[in-house]
Formats: structure tokens, C-alpha cells, sequence
């Protein structure tokens, strides 16, 4: 490869990654479990990493496409590295580590394990640390840890990981932007820890739920999800989940104390609407399937909180759910929450763009001589944002039809409604669905193409048709 | 209403369309039964029509916007005036009778009977007539027989509601290629009728099934559809149901002995190859429960044709497809066949400019600085074409969605699969669907919803959002 640049980069991200390694090492030591599974992957990451960085490189700066290609390439090699541990200490095949490390660093929780109970604490923590890192961008986390290049570099890289239309930086460096995030994800996740605590679960598991709510994951520690936790532990999660879907520009005004700039977020509103419109015509659907109706707004809250923003926790059956509340849950699992949240799917800023392309495209047909313009956020939004968002919803709805077609010829005996909600909930990142508890029964094939769906879902598409598109030259 | 411009011209429409009630009028007077049920939509569409057309104007041109308002209005009105046979003859409920006719003129093909045998020979007449006037368009059916206006006028009603992304006059005069498409048609129809009559069936028979065939329609005459005519016959229907989804444009360069412009046309091509590539897909998947090979060969043939060209004749159980099978009857469903052709759906030369879209937004977004062109048919698209392309698909996803939203909610015991599939079938106009025989059990509410969604899919969309939003101001 004569690109050393982009693989010099990728070197210094899997030196970062091989100490995020460190972590679950130090839980293996703790709880006195075997720490081989954590010391290969580590000392692989470590190497492969430094004979990378090692390259020398040709030119000096770093692209838009570079980005792009810097992203896919090490979220490939980070999942693979990341399955490692689930193969060693679980015993897995690499198809099912792949897609558990594949479901846990995109922040989707679908597992392959029916029984999560009989695993090591080194691997439970291991699952749940990846939502975390996941969450933000491995390679922000990485880069909030180690210095990677100058600033200018590492735009583009952000750009090409960080979800929604738009990265904006909260300040003009790159840097304190990610201090901030930071600051803000490490914080709420905190609070989120102690108040679980107060809840009554212990500091081994209100951490690793408080990272699965951080990073919208949904991995547990229980094979009932979270059913068996106390009504207030419920409420804490139902609302830190819902705190995760905003976008975090939104925590960052706040800090700022622009309070006004808060409240005209037509995303919020947005946000907010769907959210709690949502929960009342479910809950006018099924209220009447539950022991009263404490317990039917409980779990009605729990579960759009946990569906919108990709989460996917649980705390009771949702198979119960009529058809029209199933199509408004995987309405929810495809529009998802805020753009620069931790959630996937295809964002509400998308969505409204989306609409109010569509009524000035409608009066434009009606009135032809008119000229319109579409403001998104107080501001005129210019047509190349309007372009790619489009051309992001035209490959988001390709790759569904065509991932679901393959599934579909996998022949693991699913219907189509049932094929319908493995490719939604892992497209999506949410990895909780109707009809399937584990994907374990899946084939390897499903088990690998849909983690490639997981992963075109997180990186928002781009970085891995530019990865594809790329090697074909 | 002080538009009388658009109402004058309607007014003529209904003219017309009451002297085609007339035919079913003189088959009930062939087979001696009640011509009651015809002669009073006739009265009601002659005296309301010539009200209309007594109505001054106030001014001459008709604008692109009245062309959409004709169109969406006649086809409101003509879809109740043909209702009242239906309901006087067999009894039905205005919801019942109403989605019937719509099912009808927009050649669906989907019916509320579940019993076709007990019907009388005017009604099936009726049902199967609608489908051959609804085919080329009621308005270029009246216009064909009686002089509406001038050249000038009529166009942009043409434009209205013909199917595909442009229409193309064949030569410059408006009367001249209504000749032709008329030759076209009326000819394929009539060489299909004779070649049914060979095949062993009358000639009332052979008529109906070639109007539903030319139509694209799928309305039958016995119970079990087609299932029980000769091989020969179901050969036949499957060969002429494919011919009427090729564009009508392909017969006229064949007419005019082009056949390098034949050879070219890439919707044509495309069009053949999803056709084959299904067959033998599906073929591949399902041969094994058919009784031999050629009894699979015939019946996957002729579904395949049947539900890309949006007819909906059937003549075996296609409820035993696997789901990849499903799925992609299900995308055959969206798509359907060619533009300037009687299909419903998508129609391929959209799916053809979308896709070029698509390849050319992703190779932009890699190199922004590059300048490139789509070109479809041998020419450069225009940056119109390509965004109302656009806009359609977000509209035909929008409704789609809408309308599943809608049913959904009715809370008729369907499951989200059947869900599914009642809505593909109706808004793509195709009739035919897994799970679902009649639409009978379905309520009134889903009933006209579904109505509504087949005009939209009938017309394309536009003429009815231009009425809606016409009548909010």
C-alpha cells in the first residue's frame, strides 16, 4: 500500500485502543479471572499498532477521504481485536465474537448469548465498556486520551466518525470541543452511577448499565435485561437513556447558560414530540395489558426511551404490542433521536430536513417561478447539505432492502416480519426487537453481514462505501 | 367556486364517461338482466356533466396546476359514479362499492368479493371494462373518443395523468399520438382476445380477461381466478400481461421500424432483466413443490409477470413462497414495470434515474470538485427531471408509510406482514398479495383509505396533493 499516512494514523489509533484494554484487564485482576483473553488482544493491538505508526509517510496532509478511509479501516480492525476476549474467555466462534464485538462498539446490544449470567466479569465488563467507547467514537475516545496529530488533521477523522448531518465544534478547537463532550458524557454517565446506587444495584453493575445508557448500548448483566431492577432504578434509566438521544450541543449551551438557544432547538421540540406522542398511543393501546397503570406508563416510557434511542434494554415483553404500535417501534428504531447524541439510526435533524426538502420540492412543482430556501436550526441550510442528506436517506433505504435480502436467502427460517426486525434493530444500532431474543441461532453469514450493517449504520454509511470504492480501484 | 374553467372541463369528462356506460348498458341488455343498475350512473353522469360544461369561464388558458385539478377531481368523481352500479346491482356499501370501482379504474384488481361466480355479466362487464378505460387513463379514453378542446389545452391534462417521470408526445400532435397509443393498445388487446378464443375460452371471457390483461387489471371472472384455463391460455396471458408493461414507446419505434432505438432503450433492457433474473430466482427456491418442472416454469412465469406489471391475476398458491421469495415479490411490487406503460408502481426508468443519482451523489461526495451529468435513454437529464424524480420517491415512501400507519390502526386483526402487503399491493395498483384473498373482512375506514391510496398510486401522487393543498387555501 503506498498510503502509509492513512495507516501511520490507524497505527497510533490501535496503540490508543490497546489501552483501553488495559481496563477490562484490571476487572480480570480484580475478580481474580484469567487475564490471558485480555493480554493477547492487547499485545496484538500493541504491535500491530507500532509497526504501523512506524511507516513513513509520503505527504503530510490528511483528507476528507482520508478520514473516511482512517475510520472504516480501524473500526474493522478495532471489532476484530475487540472479538478477541469473547473467543478466548466465551469460547465463541469468530462469526458470533465478531458480531458481539461488532453489536457492543457500534452501541447496538444485540447479543448471541441467551444465557449473559454464566459469563466471566473481565468479558460482562468487556461487552459494556465497548458502548462506552463506542458511544462517542472510538477514535475520539482515543484521541481524548492520546494526542494523535495537530488539530487540522483530526477534523476530518471526527467528521467521518461523530453521527448527524453536521459536526459543529463547540469552540474552535478541536481539542476543547472534545474536553467538553467529554466532560459532558463522563459526567452525566456519573450521575447516572450514583443514582443507580441510591437504587439499590451495586457499583460492579450500576457501571456497566450506567456505560449501556451512556453509549445507548443495551448489553446487561442479567438475561432478563433489566426487569428485575426496582421501579426507581427503572425511572433513572428511562430518563438518563432519553438524556442520551439529545444532542450534546444542547448539554453545552446549557453549560454555557443560553438558555434561549436551547429552547428554540426545533430538533428538541422534535425530539420531544415524537418522544412523548410515542408513549401516549402506545400506552392508549395497552394499557389494558398490564397490572395497572403505574406499571403500563412504567414500561410504555422504558421501552420508546430504550427503542427511539437505540438503547435497547428491557424490562418486560413487548411481544405483546398490537400490529400499529410494532410499525410506530420500528418507525422509532429507524428514525432514532438526535444528531450528535450516541444514538444511531437516521436522526431526527435528518428527518426534518428531509420534510422540509419535501414541501418546498411539492410547492416548487406547483409553483415553478418561486424561490425558496429551507432554514433548519435559525439558519439557511445551502443545497450541498440538502444533497447529502439525501443521498444519505437513498443509501440508507438501499442497504436495508439489501441486507434484508440476504438474510432473507440465508434461509435460518424467519418470516418476513421477522427478518424485518433483525435488520431494523441492528441497522439501527437499538438491539432490541419483536420475535428474536438472541441472534445466536443466526448462520454465520447473517451473523457477518449483519454486523456490517451495524457497522454501515454507526459510521453513517460514508466511511465504508469510501473504503469499498477505494480497494475496487 | 370561481374556477369554472376546471369545472366546464370536467363537465365534459363526465359526458363522456357516461357514453361509456353504455357498453355495459347493452351487455346487460344481451344477457336480458336489469339495465337499471347502468342507466341511472349514466343519467347522473350525463346531467351533472352537462351542468358543468354550462358554466362560463372567465378565462381561456389551462395551466399546468388545472391540469392536476381535472384530473384528481374526475377521477374522485368518476370512481363514485362507477361505483352505483356495484351497488345497486350487487348490493354493495358505498365503502365497499367505492373501493371496488377505484380497484377497477386504476387497475388494481384487488375486490371485496370473495364469490366473482354469482356476479351478473353486466357487473363483470363493469369491472373488467373500468380496468381497460382506467388503463391508458380515463381522461385520454374520453378525449380519444370526443373532442374535449384544443391541442394545447389538453396536454398538460395528459401530462396529469399519464404514468412516468415525462411524457413523451410520439409526434407533435396531441390527436395523433392518442391515435397511435390507441392503435397500440386496442391492437395488442384484440390480438390477445383472439388468441384466448383459440385457446378454448368464449368470447365474453376472452374479453374480460384481455381487458384486465391490457389494463394491467387483474379482475377475473371465476372464483379461482385463472387457475383453471388451459396451458395454452395461462402462456398466453403471461406473454401479453409482460408486453403491456414494456412502454408504449418501445411499439411505436417498433411501428415505425426503429428498431436500433429498440435495441438502445435501457429501460427495456432493464425491464427484461429483473423480469428473467426473478424467475429464476424464484424458480430456484420454490421448484421442488410444484408437481414437474414445467408446471414451476409456468405458474413462477406467470406471477412474476403478473405482480411486475401490477395485474394481479393468479393461478396457483403463492402463499407457499419462502421469505426471500417474498421479498422479492414484494420489491417486484414497488418497482412494477416500465414507464408509458398501464402499470402501477415506481415504474423502472424512476428506479433507473434514482440509482444514477445515487452513484453520482456518492462519487461527488468523494470528489467534490467534480463536474458530472446523468444521462438516461441516450440523453443528459436536467436537473428537473432528476428532482421531481426525487421528490416522487419521498411522496410514494411518505404515503406508504402513511397509509400502513392508517391501517394499522384500524384494529382489524392483520399482522404487520399482512399489513404490509395489503398496502404494497393497493398503492403499487397490483391486486394480488400473500395472506390476503378478499378485502372484503377489511372495515369501511381501511376500506377508502386503501381507495385513496390506490388513486394516488394510479396518478402518480401529484394531482392529489395539488387538489389537497389547492382546497386548504
Amino acid at each position: 500500500m503506498k498510503d502509509n499516512l492513512v495507516f501511520k494514523y490507524i497505527g497510533k489509533v490501535l496503540i490508543g485502543f490497546s489501552i483501553l484494554l488495559v481496563f477490562p484487564l484490571i476487572v480480570s485482576l480484580i475478580y481474580k479471572e484469567k487475564i490471558i483473553s485480555f493480554v493477547i488482544p492487547l499485545l496484538i493491538s500493541l504491535i500491530i499498532g507500532y509497526l504501523l505508526s512506524r511507516t513513513k509517510a509520503t505527504r503530510k496532509n490528511l483528507y476528507a477521504k482520508d478520514g473516511f478511509m482512517i475510520v472504516s479501516i480501524s473500526w474493522f480492525l478495532i471489532s476484530i481485536i475487540g472479538a478477541v476476549p469473547l473467543m478466548i474467555d466465551a469460547n465463541l466462534s469468530f462469526a458470533d465474537a465478531f458480531f458481539e464485538a461488532v453489536s457492543g462498539l457500534t452501541t447496538t446490544g444485540a447479543t448471541i448469548f441467551s444465557d449473559v449470567e454464566h459469563l466471566s466479569k473481565g468479558i460482562l465488563f468487556w461487552r459494556s465498556f465497548m458502548h462506552f467507547i463506542g458511544g462517542m467514537g472510538v477514535l475520539a475516545f482515543v484521541m481524548a486520551i492520546v494526542p494523535l496529530s495537530k488539530n487540522d488533521k483530526s477534523m476530518h477523522v471526527l467528521k467521518a466518525e461523530m453521527p448527524g448531518p453536521s459536526v459543529a465544534k463547540l469552540v474552535p478547537s478541536i481539542k476543547k470541543t472534545l474536553f467538553y463532550l467529554y466532560f459532558i458524557y463522563i459526567g452525566l454517565t456519573t450521575i447516572e452511577l450514583i443514582l443507580l446506587m441510591i437504587g439499590g444495584l451495586d457499583f460492579f453493575d450500576s457501571l456497566l448499565i450506567a456505560f449501556g445508557t451512556a453509549g445507548t448500548g443495551g448489553f446487561s448483566v442479567l438475561n432478563t435485561s433489566l426487569a428485575t431492577y426496582s421501579a426507581f432504578n427503572k425511572w433513572v434509566v428511562t430518563i438518563f437513556m432519553f438524556l442520551f438521544g439529545v444532542n450534546f450541543n444542547i448539554y453545552f449551551l446549557v453549560l454555557m447558560k443560553d438558555i434561549k438557544s436551547v429552547l428554540k432547538s426545533e430538533e428538541l421540540k422534535a425530539y420531544l414530540f415524537i418522544f412523548i406522542a410515542s408513549i401516549l398511543v402506545i400506552l392508549l393501546n395497552t394499557y389494558n395489558m398490564f397490572a395497572n397503570l403505574g406499571e403500563a406508563i412504567l414500561q410504555t416510557s422504558f421501552h420508546v426511551s430504550s427503542i427511539m434511542t437505540s438503547t435497547g434494554y428491557s424490562i418486560g415483553d413487548i411481544n405483546i404490542y398490537p400490529t400499529n404500535c410494532r410499525v410506530i417501534v420500528l418507525l422509532l428504531m429507524l428514525i432514532s433521536a438526535c444528531a450528535g447524541s450516541t444514538c444511531g439510526g437516521f436522526k431526527i435533524s435528518r428527518l426534518l430536513i428531509i420534510l422540509k426538502t419535501i414541501k418546498r420540492d411539492i410547492l416548487k412543482a406547483i409553483h415553478p417561478n418561486s424561490v425558496r430556501t429551507i432554514t433548519f436550526e435559525g439558519k439557511v441550510l445551502d443545497e450541498s447539505t440538502i444533497k447529502s442528506t439525501q443521498t444519505f436517506m437513498y443509501l440508507y433505504i438501499v442497504l436495508i432492502i439489501l441486507i434484508m435480502f440476504i438474510v432473507s436467502f440465508d434461509n435460518i427460517g424467519l418470516t418476513l416480519e421477522q427478518t424485518i426486525n433483525a435488520v431494523f434493530t441492528t441497522f439501527a444500532n437499538v438491539g432490541l426487537c419483536f420475535d428474536i431474543s438472541s441472534f445466536g441461532g443466526f448462520s454465520a453469514l447473517s451473523k457477518i453481514v449483519l454486523s456490517i450493517g451495524m457497522l454501515f449504520g454507526r459510521l453513517e454509511i460514508f466511511p465504508i462505501i469510501v473504503l469499498f470504492t477505494n480497494f475496487r480501484k
